[in-house]
């Protein structure tokens, strides 16, 4: 018998993937949690049907939503991370030892539960003495915060579900409320190719343009999100992401990296025209 | 009735469209060619069972296979294209008026006769004056050329079937005597992410180190395309695509673009360190 993951990337495009053994599948109070282990991406975590993460690729994910920051401003000694229950991005995190704190709030502890048990390469790093986990939502976690962090990270599944308040104008407004003034906010901006993730990319980016003086997206290549052609967002009170990157000081640092080089750093800011075109209209 | 077409992108990993109708099937001397029409990406040239371009995204295609060329070196005049039956990389290059031949080598006729007739988006530039159709073997075209072309584009398949022979040595060193001092060649350079495509780039790209003085690699996002990370090499005797590219020049043409820019001219080249790796590695 041949056994095939599928996701609907959109009504009319499918990806599948073949599947060597379903490992984990339980419905949480937030969302329905699948683990499987597959002969193209070893294991994949998915949750309500999407494909969140595979061992194959996760490290460009997990590279792009951290380290771009943290060259950008070598400082960062307190940081927020919103979501992210799988702990790759914690993992990314961690390799600083300038890094002090990392608040970690994901609102479905299951999440992280199936995570240590079944992800050891992404949630390897979540015991590490300066994370805290909270098992609360991340929306209101960041209610009433003042000048906390040096970096958020709203490293969110699409705006739907549990998802969804992460997307909005008054969440963002807290965010950049609970961040210093050198503060970054790095966050999950969708993809600009297919129809409905190109709206919630351009709905993210018109709010977020609204609130911080600076507001930036870069693109990287993650293969078995659907079209490959993904976008994270960087808004900041004041650090630019090209203008205040310092490459050779960020090498001095010595970390080991699979995606993320100082060139990608700067290269992933420069976007397509259609790209560039959708970020630049209004779309609520 | 619902109509799929799959293409099996590994033998572990397949891609569906939803299809609208099949508008036409047949068996060329070379190949087997068909034409569908779908809900996402519009008309799609499939050719033994792999997709060859959509209408939604073959203008990434088309635009980064011939504007990273003619803006590194606006002084290219004549043009060799090999294979590119579609017509879409022919279009690209007549928008520019210096241009003053273009001879496209394609092995099967029947490719061109379908652009005509279905992909009109792709084929609407095949009767410029400029252009020189020849229907044969581009490896034997090449053979004996000298110093002939500023410009050569390799638009092949995959090194499977009649596109075998376009990723040998003794093609590219043909190719590079069919060059100019100032030539450039640039090939479709496979992808680095499925461990068959990685293998043909990386075997492509140790055979043009050791013909060309300058050998770089640049990468597009490709949606269609198995994980929408793909590459072009850029190979060529004196010019460096970046440090003798001047965006300003390539601006003052006026020439409207969806994807290409002069950020995306530099951003493409950054590579991340997976790719780069790999095309440090030796590969026969």
């Amino acid at each position: 018998m041949e056994l095939w993951y599928t996701e609907n990337q959109t009504p009319n495009v499918k990806f599948s993937m073949k599947v060597k053994s379903h490992l984990y599948s339980a419905k949480s109070p937030f969302q329905q949690i699948d683990v499987i282990d597959t002969y193209e991406f070893g294991r994949v975590l998915v949750i309500d049907g999407w494909t969140m993460l595979t061992e194959k690729d996760e490290f460009i994910y997990h590279e792009m939503i951290t380290h771009v920051a943290l060259a950008t401003n070598p400082e960062i000694k307190k940081v927020l991370v919103i979501g992210a229950g799988d702990g790759g991005t914690v993992r990314e995190l961690t390799r600083y030892n300038s890094i002090e704190k990392i608040d970690m709030v994901e609102i479905d502890e299951t999440v992280v539960m199936v995570a240590k048990e079944f992800l050891p390469f992404t949630a390897n790093k979540l015991d590490d003495p300066r994370v805290n986990l909270y098992f609360e939502d991340g929306i209101k976690f960041v209610e009433g915060k003042n000048n906390e962090y040096d970096l958020v990270i709203v490293d969110s599944t699409d705006p739907i579900g549990p998802g969804e308040g992460l997307f909005t104008t008054e969440f963002y407004k807290n965010c950049s409320n609970a961040l210093t003034e050198n503060g970054i906010l790095v966050n999950q901006g969708e993809s600009p190719y297919y129809q409905k993730d190109a709206r919630e990319m351009k709905r993210a980016f018109s709010k977020l343009k609204k609130i911080f003086p600076i507001c930036e997206a870069y693109q990287y290549h993650m293969p078995t999100y659907p079209s490959g052609h993904w976008i994270f967002g960087f808004a900041s009170k004041k650090l630019h992401p090209i203008k205040d990157f310092n490459g050779e000081n960020w090498e001095k640092l010595g970390l080991k990296t699979k995606y993320y080089n100082k060139r990608i750093h700067v290269g992933a800011f420069a976007l397509p025209n259609y790209v560039i075109e959708q970020l630049n209209e209004q779309e609520y």
